[in-house]
């Protein structure tokens, strides 16, 4: 196949109205196929069948240290929930917080008692003129969401193949000290499932920041979600590098078992320092009496311990592998040749990243939508939603069947052929 | 018996060196009970022994609607999820938002929400000079807890046997627009037992506040916590008095089932105004995906509806009564004729109020922990934790066996009787 950039106009314009017909005859078919949540399929849901039975009429609810979960108390959640938690995070139960069923909630309220009470003792944000976090990006819409209802200014950085551009990171927050934090997804992120390399997680550990209150926002949502158990990325605990470099205080590590139990009926966990932990909990301690204990429990008696964490995730990669090929091989083969754009070929999390052609992300979503492929709406991998370049599409292949993301995939080639032939034609 | 007032100085001092005797010998007994907190007892939360098994590795986890609810999504609870908790809290689904675990959380979640984002569009409390709040007191210790965190100015309001003191709320909210809100458990409070009468509710319906934002926080926790089926409170519904008054967005209503189904792992719920709802709505879509739907259709398919809500509630009942009736009984004994104490005989909830002659309620339970019965701290019932007559005490009689709760009333009176005495001999 010739590469569009090398076509004649007439060319161009033969191969479009080809690809016009074709796109005409599939809008034809009333497709109706979703790849924009990164949320698990029902086939998932079922590996854990048996997960609410672990906990039944016949149990005994006592926790190791003989506590009833049924009642009021226990605020920071039992301890084997801690050390379950802690050992996703790979980290030290003392470390752990562990919380109700959604991690952004957490990433939420820290953000909000930042506002409201400020950091170990520093002026609350919402006493101040300005607050800037930095937002590497393409990176997850929830996160901007999050940062752009506080009225907090976001500030992009680029994402390389190691992680955020830690050159431009550094000389950010060493300088402003209006910049309070950094939202990172530091293993298999979303949406281009890139792994932060060991230098990239050390520079972290050693920023000097401006800010005594800058913190890094380390949402560990992928921790144990590898596609490939021979081929999996590993990343440097950020807790233990931070204390290294005495920036103990300095980062707020989250995760959740949403995409290892059940989406939404999880429970989720922070982890971060000792001064940090006794700050939340101050604070905690007005907010609730406890986060769900049975639930927590549950998960201890279903997972155990981590090899009973990671001998579930193979069964989950054994089902999204097959969904990630499919749309790589219609990717390859469709676009390899011809140069219209690029994507991630991530071991694991829950997204690829494509990069189309620049000034077509959004008609491509629109082709899409019309012949009935619902795509992550142009942009929303970057703050305000605003991709510069309007090139970022995140495709989320967790949810449709391997068949239905091969079908879905062959019309979002054919709706990026078009929107580019389109760009080359104007 | 002899009133202690009539008494003359020797008899005081005998009757006191007796008692303290006696205090001496319970001492050694070496007791450990509780009447502190107000949580289920074991056999309560066994009333639901098969609770967790309504939803198994048989079940179809469908909602009405066919939404998976193992799955991400529904930000607002399932629609007969809103349903059960709209006929707990006598009022329509479309009013309803459910929530996770604690109603408290989503308290303090409206009043983080008005501190940073203000209420439908008035500046955001937090920069605001002065933030004031109305506290009925005797009161609910964690409503007072939440408004001290964010810094608000808590104004005292005396209960009376019909609720609040109207006469002075209605005063106080029309002159002052720095009020922004009142806490109120309108059935069977916290500690008293009080169900505001018809006359008090409509007064709160009927309230002209100063502030646009000034907020009633509606804490219906013992809506359906009656003792006696043959002989219990109704209160009006707040929100359709509201509507009445032309005041539809002055109330936030909360629920939970945490003394239905299981303490801490039950669901929540806040009901309100059309206009409220949207405003929430469009601050949770940012701090969460939504909340556990598992425990929401748990739930349902459990109680299914308000009829088994209440069988289920009159078997909590037939655990609560024999130990209310135990406190009153060794209260009426031992107090009814020496008029030291007074106390309220609730019809529901989960408390009793005592009020010990002033001054001596911080001296009576320093007394009963001495001799290893822990009550609620004392002053702990008002503002800022300071009981101005230092005179109230909760009772808690729900956690220990009937025989407990005598023991350790047996005690209470004892040391209500010392120090009583040690005040008359000072």
């Amino acid at each position: 196949m010739k590469a569009y950039r090398e076509m004649s106009s007439n060319e161009i314009k033969e191969i479009y109205e080809e690809l016009k017909a074709q796109y005409e005859k599939s809008k034809a078919l009333g497709l109706k196929l979703d790849m924009s949540r990164g949320k698990p399929a029902i086939a998932q849901l079922d590996l854990g069948r048996d997960f609410l039975d672990c906990l039944n009429k016949d149990s005994d609810y006592k926790s190791e240290a003989g506590v009833d979960v049924r009642n009021y108390g226990i605020l920071d959640g039992i301890p084997e929930a801690k050390r379950l938690m802690a050992s996703i995070m790979n980290t030290q139960p003392e470390n752990v917080i562990v919380c109700g069923n959604a991690s952004l909630n957490i990433m939420y309220d820290m953000i909000a008692r930042s506002m409201i009470f400020g950091v170990l003792g520093e002026t609350p944000w919402c006493k101040l003129d300005k607050v800037k976090f930095l937002c590497p990006a393409p990176g997850y819409d929830r996160h901007f969401a999050i940062t752009e209802s506080f009225g907090i200014e976001m500030i992009t950085v680029p994402m390389l193949p190691t992680g955020p551009d830690m050159d431009m990171v550094e000389d950010l927050v060493s300088k402003d000290e209006t910049i309070k934090g950094i939202w990172c997804v530091p293993k298999y992120s979303n949406p281009q499932g890139i792994s932060y390399s060991d230098e990239t997680v050390k520079r972290f550990a050693n920023l000097k920041p401006a800010a005594k209150d800058f913190r890094i926002f380390w949402d560990n949502a992928y921790a144990v979600h590898d596609l490939y158990q021979d081929d999996k990325d590993e990343i440097l605990d950020i807790l233990s590098e931070c204390k290294k470099a005495g920036n103990e205080d300095m980062v707020y590590e989250f995760t959740s078992t949403s995409k290892i139990s059940l989406a939404g009926a999880g429970i989720s966990a922070v982890a971060t320092s000792a001064n940090n932990i006794s700050m939340i909990k101050k604070i905690m301690t007005v907010q609730t009496i406890g986060y769900d204990k049975v639930n927590q429990l549950r998960h201890v008696r279903y997972f155990k311990d981590m090899n009973g964490i990671k001998a579930h995730m193979e069964k989950h990669a054994a089902l999204l592998r097959p969904k990630f090929e499919a749309v790589l091989k219609v990717l390859e083969r469709e676009l390899g040749e011809i140069g219209i754009g690029s994507w991630t070929t991530p071991k694991g999390g829950y997204f690829i990243s494509f990069e189309t052609m620049d000034g077509c992300a959004k008609r491509v979503i629109e082709l899409c939508k019309e012949a009935g492929v619902t795509m992550t709406g142009a942009g929303s991998t970057y703050p305000y939603h605003k991709d510069p370049k309007d090139s970022n599409i995140r495709i989320a292949p967790s949810f449709p069947t391997p068949e239905e993301m091969e079908q879905a995939t062959d019309l979002f080639v054919l709706c990026v052929k078009l929107a580019t032939l389109e760009k080359l034609m104007a």
